[in-house]
């Protein structure tokens, strides 16, 4: 029966997160350009955990504490912390056992706004076959949910919201619109990445100020297989053993 | 100067409106199935204007004092009013010279998320031409506003709202990520407009509900040429002469 599939859904921005399907769904947090890759990133180089903070005061608090801080505002870092929101910052030995404070104004909303999901995940191209193939492994409800821009809907993190959406649809039964407008978007986009690029809002201010690296960085397919999730209100590494290493071309 | 264009802007959800865009932009509300389809034809056939009402309270309380109600909850006619949503039944003369008040759940609150516009206008594909028309001999700054379901995103609202875009982003700048979006999607749909169909959950609702009639005349261009626009509180006709006889292939 093809109804008895379950449901992935996608929710563009947090404040479009229905609170009455959380209870029954896995929640992938997605802030590609550039707080969830970066998250990985970090993970990859062995952070023991990131606690995400959602005001500079809070980050203030915490570095006076003597933990590691990372902080940016309108994709600029901070003065007086340790990292900014850049991939490459946190590809670095100094971070190995480490607890590291990481301020992402969209990307924490969109934590706080999941809460009461059965679980909360952390996605991004980084690690987009691992977090495939463990979203098919439990086999649950799954809500993409699209940080954004403020109130703003942005395009790479529906692209990539569709891009899970398109591997999983063998498995999954699309549970809202949102879940086909992204796919259909991916589709496009795929074929033409550069073209939506060049229009995004959010990729103009990174290219202002000179990140076209952090950029096509963010958007390469499983540079970083960690599964980062959310437990006690710090984000930590899911131990977990890929299922099913056919479903995908790439590594492991 | 390619800047000095104004700019077309897409909320997917009366939730994602940036109030702070309102007052220097002309809104679009976006209902496709059905109220702001059925709303053209209810002008078409020369209602005076159309009271938009959002509790079942409110008409009654209309209803009582004479007036012409439609109201409908979950795709379904309230009892004891006078037309439910579906287009077809505002295709009557009884209309003519009257007040209808008209109960939306999702069209009426963005109707009322959309206050403090320059200008609040009705749009569907039964008015797409002289709507492109008027936009572009205004040339404001535009937001299509789309209804969607509840807290949901809908595939049709975005599918218009990417008709809209599309037919004007010669003349105006790409304001969000959203409209850019809701393209590339319409791009997609006109080509396998079915397959979209088949995938949305209001056309599911309809279609068990044996409304494909309804589902196939709402999305069929410049059936009612006609322009509602938000005044005091009351949806009337503009009285508008197109500019651009030759932007659209279709009639006047």
């Amino acid at each position: 029966m093809a109804d008895a599939k379950k449901k992935i859904r996608v929710a563009l921005s947090p404040a479009l997160i229905k609170k009455e399907d959380l209870k029954e769904s896995i929640v992938v947090v997605i802030d590609i350009l550039r707080a969830t890759t970066s998250m990985c990133v970090a993970f990859d180089f062995g952070v023991e955990s990131i606690i995400p903070a959602q005001t500079l005061k809070e980050c203030y608090a915490y570095k006076e504490k003597g933990y590691l801080v990372a902080a940016e505002r309108n994709a600029v870092p901070v003065e007086g912390f340790d990292f900014g929101n850049s991939p490459f910052a946190f590809m670095t030995p100094l971070l190995k056992g480490k607890t590291l404070v990481m301020s992402t104004t969209n990307g924490t909303r969109a934590i706080y706004a999941s809460k009461g999901a059965i679980e909360i995940l952390i996605g991004a191209f980084a690690n987009q076959s691992l977090l495939i193939d463990y979203l098919r492994f439990r086999n649950e409800n799954i809500i993409l949910v699209c940080s954004g821009w403020k109130y703003e809907i942005n395009i790479e993190d529906t692209i990539f919201a569709g891009a899970v959406v398109y591997d999983l649809q063998p498995y999954f039964q699309l549970g809202n619109d949102a879940a086909m407008i992204a796919m259909a978007l991916y589709k496009e986009a795929d074929v033409r990445k550069s073209y939506f690029l060049r229009n995004s809002v959010h990729f103009h201010r990174l290219i202002e100020r000179d990140l076209q690296p952090d950029v096509k960085y963010c958007l390469r397919r499983d540079t970083h297989p960690v599964l980062p999730y959310l437990k006690d209100d710090r984000l930590v590494l899911k131990s977990y053993e890929p299922q099913y290493l056919c479903l995908n071309k790439l590594l492991y």
